[in-house]
């Protein structure tokens, strides 16, 4: 694994380093049995030996045809790199995964070393009716990195990791390009010596490659303030089966469709990104991560929308509901997990029932913060809200990676932990957010596994913001993946009916395909396999994500 | 031409409302025949009678089908109409008015009332195999509405004048959705109304439509700071001949490749948008527009840059190079065109052949102003800029409009004016401008006709910004077309292969598509033919534009 990445290796059953290891506090065992249930004893993922993986349908000639292309070590097929790449890190990837079955493997992880290797690969894949996943930081969790071969006889995942490269940097326009393959913290740490960011901080960060960011147009938690990856993407380089797209950076342009914007977001249905141009900004001198109370959900809505719409808007802003207030609170309750949300909690225990919390996070130059958190405060204040100062925010900013390793955990003691996320209008978001909630709190009631829904607002716009569920609740013994799917079916259909994007910034992946009729039409859908035709004629890549198969939407 | 329209019919031979009339003062006529030359005497256009067109070839039964449709007097194929959709306002399209040989003129005007009517007559179209040529505001200066038929029978503008309505205002969502005939001053009245603005104001803002500036990518001379077309639109709604898309407003979605911004810059190539929904803001309450002296152009692109990335950028930014600024103080000279710059030109005589005038105007509330303001003037202090007071700015903000008015009477006087642009890297916009300027001069002077170039930097990005053109030579007897050509080509090459976009904001149309290869290469183009033959298989929409036909690029 040592080949010019820098990440550690993820846990093949779950999130994050192997060596970090959070065991969940007594107290929040000890909440989540009131509440939800958990199972006695914990259920620990299966030893990696135990892992039931098919035999590689891979013939040898193409293997030697491969390790031509990309050398002897860029071809591996071993049990730890098939298992390594056999999913993404969604819920029913990990239930499938700690149980020892996942649904499939790629037969073989391709590595290439540069744009030419890939385009070579492709062709090689087109050719041999080889299906292709491409694979970057391996987090998604829509299934976007299901090894799904389609029509063809065998699947490859193309890890980008030895693509990891900086290509350039154009301070003077800051403007920074890289190889796809290159993760974000590593762009962020070439940056940071240059006082510059990316600003780009999705709840994967630490793992995702800028690829990978591109093509399922992410967003990070500070999207509010440095806008949403498809506003940093200036250039694009895509190796696609029947040729290759070079769209250089540019401040903008007008000549014609929007190609850029059409590459990101393609999830590596339509080629690989192999190259980006980004804009990148001055690193924040100051940084300022405060909590804010309402007394409401809906009075906190308001003076969020005041901030996106009066030019207050902090870079990030969080705002959760009763219920998310009420369980982070309760989680911080001892003091254990988070000590600034726990003194805050021992401050606001009489308010614990109904009043909502907002993390407000500013960041930039000092005079420049300073006005804009004056203006956001005082609209704050005006909404009715309470500054309580900055550990809360602080605690959020230490833990702000940390719900996947979280989530593990929840796994290990019998409960599903699953998010999901949309967005929507100012005017339309509480009805939404009623509507999607009650529609996952119906379905898992209808589970017999009744559960907690939380959710807050997040990535402000002038226009709308984003929905973020969390749920929580016993997993179902014997039908994990049914139960599961009865969910997200009830959420998804919520979203769609309800005025929502089925996804804000999760991306489609195979999870959300059946819903992009319902969110592009059918001859959007047509139009995308179009294109897909144009570039991808034999459909080698990704199979099944993004656009569902024509007549199984 | 009551139809639901209250904006005054355009000239059939030039710009603007016929009632208006501003001849050149004597002492630009003066100027003008010192550098460039004018004919003597004047030539004005010739009588719309003496238009020659050929005879509509469009069959009486297909005439009937479009009345079946779109009713009796929304089918229009008489000399007037005919002559006011036979192109738009380029300066080849002018100049062929106004000597009564226009390239040709559509069959039929046919002016639907809604997204039904759209739709039934591009159906009928394909059928009949009639050419499509949608019609906003008929502004489009690169061929965008030339009536080519391409392998068609016939060809009929489709003029959206009668779809004009307002949809629906979402103020607490801050966005607006309109039919995609409304044109842009009807929209800000509404807007203005309620307190409310969009905020685009193309130099074509008097006549264009919604659907216009969506379908062209425009961008407003405020884009610096109310962003370009592509950042107001949320939503859209598309008539193809295959089918419809309608993608509604959202304030972002992850959703797969970004097919609003494909749409946006689509030119009436793939279908007709016929609904957008666009991001409204408040009306400013405070303007301040003002002009800022730099001793060199290079001093005032540094300074402009730093506005830009210091969160200083003022929503309208223009910074005019010598030649321009010598010229446009010099048309300014004796105080008759504009009177604020009339007064400058008294005080910055001795400078006038190096410094060079930059415009700024900031707008919005008036603490957001002030602060703004104050942070800009003190980078342009930083940059050796000198605040030369507000008498420049106001002269500008009044003549916004007035360029295309000018050109009509240079026309007149026997002076070709013509404008092109471009938009590039903050690092290549000094080596660009030189090039693009030398490559047009050169041109000018290879046709005998020696001219005056001038540019100036505007729209800001904080990776760049766009580069205007403008020019004037006398008019190459018996060849303007063939002069024309030669500076265009030249100037086109020169942005191509200097790191430059084709276009930052008049689009592509007929007169850029061969330089499409180049913008996006062939992998984009077959890509965009993809989708054109998916969205309009039977190639109705008008042909000729953005694409040139395979292997013609």
């Amino acid at each position: 694994m040592a080949e010019s990445s820098d990440v550690p290796a993820m846990r093949w059953w779950g999130w994050g380093d192997s060596a970090r290891h959070s065991p969940l506090p007594a107290h929040v065992v000890s909440l989540l049995r009131d509440t939800v249930g958990v199972s006695d004893p914990p259920r620990p993922p299966v030893a990696l030996e135990r892992v039931r993986l098919e035999r590689s349908t891979l013939g040898e000639a193409s293997v030697a045809e491969l390790r031509a292309i990309v050398g002897p070590e860029g071809v591996r097929d071993d049990h730890y790199q098939r298992v390594l790449h056999a999913a993404g890190k969604g819920y029913p990837d990990l239930v499938r995964l700690r149980a020892g079955e996942p649904e499939g493997a790629p037969d073989a992880v391709v590595l290439p070393n540069d744009h030419a290797q890939v385009r070579a690969v492709l062709a090689l894949c087109a050719r041999a009716s080889l299906a292709v996943v491409p694979f970057g930081g391996g987090t998604s969790v829509v299934g976007g990195l299901a090894p799904l071969r389609g029509e063809h006889g065998a699947v490859v995942a193309l890890d980008m990791r030895r693509m990891a490269r900086m290509v350039e940097l154009d301070g003077e326009s800051r403007t920074v390009t890289v190889q796809a393959g290159m993760r974000a913290p590593a762009l962020e740490r070439f940056l940071a010596s240059r006082a510059l960011t990316l600003g780009h901080f999705p709840q994967s960060f630490e793992y995702v490659s800028l690829g990978g960011c591109a093509a399922t147009r992410s967003a990070g938690q500070a999207s509010s303030g440095y806008g949403a990856i498809e506003r940093m993407v200036l250039g694009l380089r895509l190796a696609a089966p029947s040729g290759e797209m070079d769209l250089p950076a540019v401040p903008a342009t007008a000549a014609g469709p929007g190609l850029r914007q059409l590459l990101v977001g393609s999830e590596g249905t339509l080629g690989v990104i192999t190259e980006l141009a980004l804009r990148v900004r001055p690193a924040p001198r100051v940084r300022v991560y405060e909590g804010v109370f309402f007394e409401s959900f809906d009075a906190g809505m308001q003076a969020l929308r005041s901030l996106a719409q009066q030019d207050a808007a902090p870079d990030v802003a969080r705002l959760s509901d009763e219920q998310e207030t009420r369980t982070s609170l309760a989680l911080a309750g001892s003091g254990g997990l988070k000590g600034g949300l726990g003194r805050l909690y021992l401050g606001m225990r009489g308010y614990r029932d109904r009043g909502v919390l907002a993390i407000l996070g500013f960041e930039g130059a000092p005079e420049q913060v300073a006005g804009r958190r004056r203006r956001a405060l005082e609209l704050v204040r005006r909404g009715g809200g309470l500054a309580v100062g900055r550990s809360p925010g602080e605690a959020w900013l230490r833990g702000r990676f940390d719900a996947p390793y979280l989530r593990d955990e929840l796994l290990t003691h019998g409960v599903m932990a699953e998010t999901l996320e949309t967005a929507t209008s100012w005017s339309n978001l509480k009805r939404l957010h009623d509507r999607v909630g009650r529609a996952i709190a119906e379905a898992l009631q209808a589970c017999g596994t009744p559960g907690l829904v939380m959710c807050h607002v997040s990535h402000l716009y002038e226009t709308g913001a984003s929905l973020y569920f969390t749920f929580l609740a016993a997993r179902r013994a014997e039908d994990e993946i049914g139960q599961w799917r009865d969910v997200k079916e009830a959420a998804s259909r919520a979203i769609c009916t309800g005025g929502g994007t089925i996804t804000h910034h999760h991306a489609v992946g195979r999870d959300h395909a059946p819903w992009m009729r319902a969110e592009v039409g059918s001859t959007g859908l047509a139009a995308l396999r179009a294109l897909k035709s144009e570039l991808d004629p034999a459909g080698i890549m990704n199979p099944g994500k993004l656009m569902a198969p024509s007549g199984r939407d």
